[in-house]
């Protein structure tokens, strides 16, 4: 990050536009997930494992495992009994819920219904009467509720607030809903313009007020979203105990938003920061706040991104952002749910835009680094998702800090939300996954469906079927990296070109369409039985990255479509440390359907090194390796791992530790 | 770290001690630096170095480049200016002075003793009417002194005291030392016994208090030390605003200090509580901090110490420990200071036993991570001290947080504390320097002067000139190298032994002697002219470790007499990473005067791995390959760098990142 831009803009008087809710900006409205039927071959079967295997397995940690529930059992018996565990592992409960309820909503299970009913009745039983909810707080010394911006219990209102949203629309049972209106009442009370301060520690609070905000159409929850938004940069977190406080760059609260142009501090702070902005944004008409997030989003795709769409290169203490171009692979920290972030923000800035370059990025974080969260299976998981591995890295059962299970889980289980998009008049076909859909455009509904082996193969079929004769724009987003871009910004650039990146055709015939932000915009009069064929051209793209990026310096990273590639040590004899990619290897392309659930792997013979059997003389030969999709790894035991691999064997170390 | 000690040993009462001061329990007394006269071709130029260079870099950058003589001075001149840098800086001063006070004893400068008195009239100045000294508070929110213990309010009394004590010592003026005392007495008049409690956030005026009380005899200081100690564990930090509290292992303050086994958190606060323990143990008997103390020694140097004697291998917010055997050597930490403390540390050890194993550790310590800590011109520093380097470590100018370059300033101007010991009937030689001292036994005074050219051969000579015939027992340390132990606890192994490890003459004749507690104790009645002819066995040593240390898997180190050796880029054709050293490679030593100030290099023909000028293919090769003595490393610029060299290509990863 560039040093922030402070200094005069301190002294501009902060404009406040609460109050003013107008229609939405947004060029595009996202069809809900809940109007979408997903029978993709790539993630149907994924979404099943999460209903099926996930939501279990966070269940069983959630309240058999680790005490989460039972310390909401325990606010309610009033026995004087005592916390156990972290004092944000109430978040766990309702982030879970909340994926619980996307999955009922699409594929309904009785018994998981009752669970999710159970723990329900379980949080309001823990509701104190002024409609606080904290069992940290509860079981300890109350008092010192509302006293330390870190502690999250305004994350933890937040959360409850997704949650009990999901839970209604997917149930129309509002008992959680209540719930979590009564707890965001009671902060609207104590805090907000003329009462106090309020810096949150960990931004979740605003975007979930937003959504509240849709739901009720009650205006103070948007007001108090957007005044929270403002709390930030001013150093009134300073007037509390907030553990952190003096890293104010740790929470985004060195300068106001809006005055904000480049990434800090922990990724997903920032992801739910800028994605509650962009929310605000929609209904306040504030052009400040969409100034300051097309330069962060800049800063973040153009200079802190890594090729797989993760996030954030630092673990340890800061989970988070670093200096620009600093993305080690190794030790890249790319939390799995910064990507999910990632997702949530890129569509909204899509939203406000109109332009495909965030569905670009969304693309690539959702099938790569947020998709390398779960395992195969969907019982284990990744906190972190490095780019490369010396066999120290597995993906794990639970964690301490829980997030990253139950939002792979909810990210998974609502991922219809990002394949349709509408205005009054058009549509937009963002991602290509096999589905259908009904799209109410003012002048009647459109039946959609999509038929395609995406991301084994480019060929997309899109049945259009308006219940009448419409004239409306359909858009189909040409994928950056079929588009010769990788990533926004030239950061990551293709070896080759393809010359031709698509073709399209509309009931077999050649169809005119204009280029339009990135989409591919037919304009006619359908009718019921249109088929679109387009084809993406996909085909085997090495990257190599901006040379300010060292760590892949003399390296290429493998693509195809939206996939990333990585060599792993099951398919290349134990190790890939030792494998040379030079820029005139021939490699191919095929499906193998035994492999991993069904890939698309890429092969090649190229050289390898090796030692001899004293380990004192070293020599290359030929070697067919195979490259694997990155999201696929760690599914076949713990062992070398990486995606970024030498062209040239510039410089070599003996040990790979 | 095995899991903490704690349970049951949480209910027994903490009996006190505070107030038994008696006559000091150490079996050996060590030599004051000002008593020693070094003369050593090793160690002189590097004292000199830091008088002439050093120094005068710490005083241009704490008056000059930095404000923090500017802090005291806008004090006194009470205008209300702001306080600039970190509420730390104080601190930094106070460490100068007392380096500039220790190269004054030993080599009178009239310029310097100026400039230091100038600093004492500013810092007097800067005084309060009730003793307080702190220009972050002063300057800033007075109200809030003492109210948060990771403040370093107490840390910074410590530092003055030492560095009073040190000026009052090295020029018989005391104005510091009464501005010190009167500090001390603020503190004491609102901490301790019946008073309020104080968990110091960064131990330090727990060791100077017990200076302050061996030179004022006021017992109401070692009394107060003891308490401070007894503070730890109790949870008494949680009663004020302590940034880090709920990390209470970072300032180990999760278990009373008797109760400690294992080492935690911030190694540099680790070295400075228990150099403190042993402190007051030395007064009080207090046989409690001895168990603790040797227990948590062993878990330092047997599971957590690098070879090299750095300690504390992660950097980023933790500076100190992990998990036994994590020692990566790329991303080693081994602050500079941490250094200086074990040596601190290990004297004291010595001290109160008697055994020479905790000098073999101070030497390691000494010669090799903190003399690593200091460029060879005196004029740039490491904070940190890796094992390893791909070309991304320098050494600086200054830091922000800038306690080291004034550490390893006082460490080396104070060298001479460390040679020589006594009791009251004998005498102990500690470390091989050149140098001549006259040390009062009760019989009567003994000269001793060291003729050596250690570290680079064993040959020690030693003339031992009482003023009368006396008989007495002089103990020369036989290291733990000669003797086979590269450190105790075989945490690493040579993989040859020495047969020989030292023979010894007095008078050019056979003289007895008896091997006691890792010395070689000569007990005869000593005479005018007598001469001791000391040779230790210097070869150079192949060191394996443990298995348990992952990261040394395959590797072998050099050492050869105290010196860990490293190969670097400037002398193998400007990569390292592709050396290996097989058992058999045969290995010689020669001293090369014009390399690096005069050093003894390592070199061999071994097998070295190169690529062909496509990059296409890799080959192994015969190459001269030179070692140098860690410390040296980076004063030719930067590049790669590496002290575990591999003895087979078990794993080839191309490409150096």
């Amino acid at each position: 990050m560039k040093k922030l831009l402070i200094g005069l803009y301190y002294l501009i008087p902060v404009i406040s536009l609460v109050g003013q809710s107008k229609e939405p900006i947004q060029i595009i409205e996202p069809v809900n997930f809940s109007k979408v039927t997903i029978d993709d071959a790539f993630w149907k079967p994924r979404m099943d494992k999460v209903s099926t295997v996930t939501l279990p397995v966070c269940i069983d940690q959630t309240e058999v495992k680790t005490p989460r529930i039972r310390n909401f059992e325990k606010v309610a018996r009033k026995k004087g009994e005592k916390h156990e565990g972290i004092f944000y592992d109430d978040s766990d409960v309702y982030r879970a819920l909340e994926a619980i309820a996307y999955s009922l909503k699409t594929r309904p299970d009785a018994a998981l219904e009752r669970k999710a009913d159970e723990w329900i009745d379980k949080i309001a039983a823990a509701q104190l009467p002024d409609g606080y909810i904290n069992t940290f707080y509860t079981l300890g010394d109350l008092q010192k509720r509302w006293t330390d911006m870190m502690m999250h219990e305004d994350y933890h209102c937040g959360h409850l607030i997704e949650a009990a949203i999901a839970y209604y629309e997917a149930t129309g049972k509002r008992k959680l809903l209540d719930v979590a209106i009564r707890f965001a009442d009671h902060f609207d009370g104590l805090f907000g313009p003329g009462k106090r301060h309020w810096v949150t520690g960990h931004e979740e609070l605003e975007l979930a007020l937003v959504k509240l905000y849709r739901n009720t159409n009650n205006t103070k929850y948007l007001k108090l979203a957007d005044w929270l938004l403002g709390e930030r940069g001013h150093k009134y977190a300073q007037g509390y105990v907030w553990s952190d406080w003096k890293d104010t760059a740790y929470a985004q609260d060195v300068v106001p938003v809006k005055l904000q142009r480049e990434i800090t501090g922990h990724a997903v702070r920032a992801m739910y920061l800028y994605t509650s902005a962009a929310d605000v944004a929609t209904y306040t008409h504030d052009t400040g706040y969409m100034d300051a997030m097309k330069n962060v989003w800049e800063d973040v795709v153009f200079r802190n991104m890594y090729i797989t769409g993760g996030i954030g290169s630092s673990g340890s203490d800061k989970e988070g952002f670093t200096k620009d171009y600093d993305l080690p692979n190794e030790n890249a920290y790319c939390e799995t749910c910064a990507s999910v972030g990632m997702v949530f923000w890129n569509q909204r800035m899509n939203q406000l835009t109109g332009e495909s370059k965030y569905m670009d990025v969304l693309e690539k974080s959702l099938y790569n680094a947020a998709s390398d969260g779960l395992s195969l299976s969907g019982s284990t998981f990744f906190y972190g998702n490095p780019l490369a591995s010396n066999g120290q890295y597995s993906r794990r059962e639970w964690f301490g800090t829980a997030c990253c299970p139950s939002n792979i889980a909810r990210l998974i289980s609502s991922l219809g939300n990002y394949v349709y998009a509408k205005s009054t008049d058009d549509i937009w076909i963002n991602l290509f996954i096999g589905s259908s859909t009904k799209i109410a455009l003012a002048k009647g509904n459109v039946n959609i469906k999509q038929q395609t082996n995406y991301p084994w193969d480019g060929q997309i079929k899109i049945n259009v079927d308006p219940e009448k004769k419409t004239k409306f724009k359909m858009a189909l987003r040409i994928p950056g990296w079929a588009n010769g871009e990788p990533s926004p910004g030239d950061t990551y650039t293709y070896l080759e070109k393809t010359d031709q990146p698509f073709s399209i055709s509309v009931n077999g015939k050649f169809a005119s369409y204009k280029a339009e932000k990135g989409y591919t915009v037919i304009d006619r009069e359908w009718k019921k039985g249109d088929v679109v064929d387009f084809n993406l051209t996909m085909d085997i793209k090495r990257v190599v990255a901006l040379d300010k990026i060292k760590e892949n310096e003399n390296r290429v990273a493998l693509q195809r479509g939206p996939i990333i590639y990585c060599v792993e040590h099951a398919d290349n004899r134990g190790k890939v440390m030792n494998i040379l990619i030079p820029d005139n290897a021939i490699l191919t392309s095929e499906f193998n359907k035994d492999l991993l659930e069904g890939v698309v792997t890429i092969s090649g013979e190229v050289p390898v090194v090796k030692t001899s059997s004293d380990g004192l003389s070293v020599s290359t030969s030929t070697q067919k390796i195979t490259a694997i999709p990155y999201y696929t790894w760690n599914n076949r035991g713990a062992g070398q791992m990486q995606v970024w691999i030498p062209r040239k064997a510039v410089d070599i170390k003996v040990g790979s530790k």
